[in-house]
């Protein structure tokens, strides 16, 4: 038999498939399958996280997955090397690529569309990316990303209410104010310290702050050694390090190591470690003023606690701290950057007082900053902006294990005793249906055993037994699969069932509705 | 100024790139943005369609966009042609697509977790897919798809439910009854049809399939070539056809060009043109008998009204039709096949009695079928399913024109008079937000005219002005921008403000939010 057809484009793969060799059907490295659960409650905060920006102001916008290449950066595929960082395909007349983040797409969009859009531009996105690295613990090659952004505002209130967004959004979606802190820092910061130290080289200094953003993954010892000769990871890959002589490096690591205060009042004094800079670069001084006026805006909002240091903790406010150790991974920030941490619940019992956050692996949860100069890659018009990024996939892990009491979303199923009762079978399922009760009449081809295994697989609160018994008497029997669980392993016949009372009821017809939603 | 920094991964692409010549921020052919309202509608819309796969006992897959190439089909990106229907992309080890529908990485999923599934496994699943094809108006190279499956169940009933669920969730979407009808087919008749023929080469079987698989795009005329010499088409390209002879060609046209008629009662006998056949066919009588079955199920329920031709319509029930011109482009279907369809209003219009409805452009909005062989590629264990899929971009397209009363989800504008009382806004803010109306304070840097422009653009509800004069008075001016639209274009001044009164009111602080929620 050959029941094979294509239209004019579809693939197709049966009746020949057969006949070859098994297949192994494996997973592409770095990519996961998610079910069941887990995907209702990512629905969830997906819809909690859109419904809030839209409150603030935001409006939807979806670009497709593919760029030309040449818009979204320099992570061009070339012949060369096609595969690096980026998925890339070559396209008739160019290369595309898959993009890697939402905001070098948004640059994109903007640009293409300028005199159209509302100035400033607020748009929000949820989609995937791809990212074409080496896949690890947790870290996949696809992921979603959730984004907010205000295109065209330069003023500093924008900075502002990206981090009230980030945080309120957080909070809506059922973490608590004391177990997740925002960390701001400027760029501007980053550079003026760099300066302050004469570190004057681009490629230099841009070792010197990867090398600071890696305090999170190799800590102070590995970042010290990152900001000298180098550091050699316990796979034996040598990360070769900027160069700078120890006691600079020491200095950089005290003041971006993260627990650096900064004295406003004086001047912007800093301290890092026991010695007290006075740094007049201008860059480093404008950044901190920018960080100050942020400040002034939150501090008038009853919800937030303010800190210029990492000390300084409140458990009934949500927390937001100068950090100088924030970097952001994205090149494109040109001023205030911003992240969204969850500390360790080790850390955090043993921290005592003053209760402090301290970087460590689950890190990150949400973060963004300002990029002035994105959009003016295709346009001579100024453009800045800034935004925000939540990281669903890590949020979704934390919130996996809080949430206790997730919906059973699971359908009563009503079994088959025999096909010809098929249509009263549909009659109950109606009566659920019509009442939004998840249900389905089993359908597949086993007996009363293999349907109850079902149900019970399938974590159903309920399963409905209708046979010609009760089909004559108007009445149907309900067997509460939460209360039997244990029992229905054991049962082979319909016999069996009469004996199992407890986890069983007999109700009438017109009263099933009522008695399944007790179950629920 | 370098101010760039990247982490170990990520792109980087500011500094530099401002120097260079500016780029050209298009999108690449075959893509679009969307942006908006539409959605804010597809949203809903996916959620309404999720909502109802729960409902009938299905639950949640999300696969990744990245299969290993020979796990989906034998679009196989090989190194003389990698891109031909898919994105192919070779990995390390090897070959990766991009998946072109959900179908073929269920199967995977399903054979790579066998053990651990409940049978039958019902799942649906929401995500894009891609194709890399000749883009053309309304044709994508990316679009998202909506898919139901039960897998492992062999039974009619399958399908019947199958045909409930398409039909039920587009009414649930918002499609009236009595504008699209759902087509039922079966490959085996099919099959049987050309048995009877005695066509028994397989490429000229596919071949004759995937001209009847044209009846939309080319018209009986186009299909009758296409099954003889073939047909020139307007762009010039040149399709060989089936070979048929002339009587051949005409006699499988007439019957399974969408108006023939079958006999039930009288053996199968089938009257397509003037002339009545009848087939004897082993599996075109298993295919009736099938369609018989799935019809007994339907009828049944008191939404439906199942017709054995196109004649019967009836503008009460959801129209369900035999139509042997249905054949499914994809390639894996092996028993019945479904399409829900919209006819074109005018078609409708110009019908009379008997109501029929006709393949035009608009065409099918969903669909599906059986593919019993699918996951046997994997695995030697029989694995029978049936599923459908719902064109979600296409239904979006029709159902935003009928979406007249489109909430307005945009937000309300607080204008910024003076950054000094930027606080005093943001308690007006709060007040708002806290009643889950969508508002901002105007977030860019333009004067009150520029704001109020931006709020036009935006097709915010309301403006709303709180000067000094009105914070020392404890009142604020809601401007009604639905009513005020026309005026405000002239607007230049705060004074002009104060003639057009008749679209703006002065309100107590207290009563902010209840005269705002009167607006929306």
């Amino acid at each position: 038999m050959e029941l094979g057809v294509g239209g004019s484009n579809p693939p197709c793969c049966t009746i020949k498939m057969v006949k070859e060799k098994k297949l192994k059907p494996e997973l592409a490295s770095g990519f996961i399958d998610r079910k069941g659960n887990e995907l209702i409650l990512k629905d969830r905060l997906i819809e909690i996280i859109k419904r809030n920006f839209q409150l603030y102001g935001f409006e939807p916008l979806e670009t497709p997955g593919f760029e030309i290449s040449e818009n979204i950066g320099k992570f061009l595929p070339d012949e060369d090397r096609p595969m690096s960082g980026v998925f890339g395909f070559k396209d008739k007349k160019e290369w595309l690529s898959l993009r890697y983040d939402l905001t070098a797409p948004l640059a994109r969009y903007v640009a293409n569309n300028f005199e159209n859009l509302s100035k400033p531009f607020k748009r929000y996105q949820v989609g995937n990316v791809w990212r074409n690295e080496k896949p690890g613990q947790g870290r996949y090659r696809e992921f979603t990303q959730i984004d907010a952004d205000i295109v065209g505002a330069k003023n500093l209130n924008a900075d502002a209410e990206m981090c009230v967004l980030l945080a309120d959004t957080l909070v809506k979606c059922g973490l608590p104010k004391d177990e997740f802190m925002i960390k701001i820092n400027n760029r501007k910061i980053c550079q003026g310290i760099l300066n302050y130290f004469d570190i004057k080289d681009p490629k230099q200094s841009l070792t010197v702050l990867r090398s600071i953003d890696k305090f999170q993954s190799v800590g102070k010892k590995g970042v010290l050694e990152l900001l000298q000769k180098g550091r050699l990871d316990p796979s034996g890959d040598f990360t070769p390090g900027a160069k700078l002589k120890k006691d600079i490096a020491k200095a950089i690591a005290d003041l971006m190591g993260g627990d650096s205060m900064v004295q406003y009042k004086d001047n912007y004094r800093i301290s890092g470690g026991d010695t007290l800079y006075e740094i007049d670069d201008d860059l480093y001084l404008e950044g901190l003023k920018e960080i100050e006026e942020i400040f002034d805006y939150l501090k008038k909002m009853e919800k937030f606690n303010v800190m210029k240091s990492i000390y300084g903790f409140k458990e009934s406010k949500i927390n937001i701290q100068l950090d100088l150790s924030v970097v952001r991974g994205l090149e494109y920030y040109t001023g205030p950057v911003m992240e969204a941490e969850i500390p360790s619940t080790t850390f955090w019992k043993a921290s005592g007082e003053p209760k402090a956050f301290k970087r460590i692996k689950i890190g990150s949860i949400g973060g963004g900053g300002r990029y002035d100069n994105l959009v003016s890659r295709f346009t001579n018009q100024s453009c800045p902006a800034t935004g925000i990024s939540i990281g669903l996939d890590r949020l979704l892990l934390i919130l996996k294990d809080k949430d206790k009491e997730v919906i059973n979303n699971n359908p009563v199923v009503i079994c088959v005793f025999d096909n010809k009762n098929i249509s009263k079978y549909n009659e109950l399922l109606q009566k659920l249906r019509s009442a939004n009760i998840n249900s389905e009449i089993y359908s597949g081809d086993g007996n009363l055993k293999s349907q109850l295994k079902y149900a019970d697989k399938r974590n159903s609160p309920a399963a409905i037994l209708y046979g010609d018994d009760e089909i004559k008497s108007g009445v149907v029997t309900i067997k509460n699969l939460k209360k039997g669980k244990e029992a229905s392993q054991k049962i082979k016949t319909r016999d069996d069932w009469k004996s199992g009372e407890s986890a069983q009821i007999k109700v009438k017809i017109e009263n099933l509705v009522d008695e399944i939603k007790k179950l629920l």
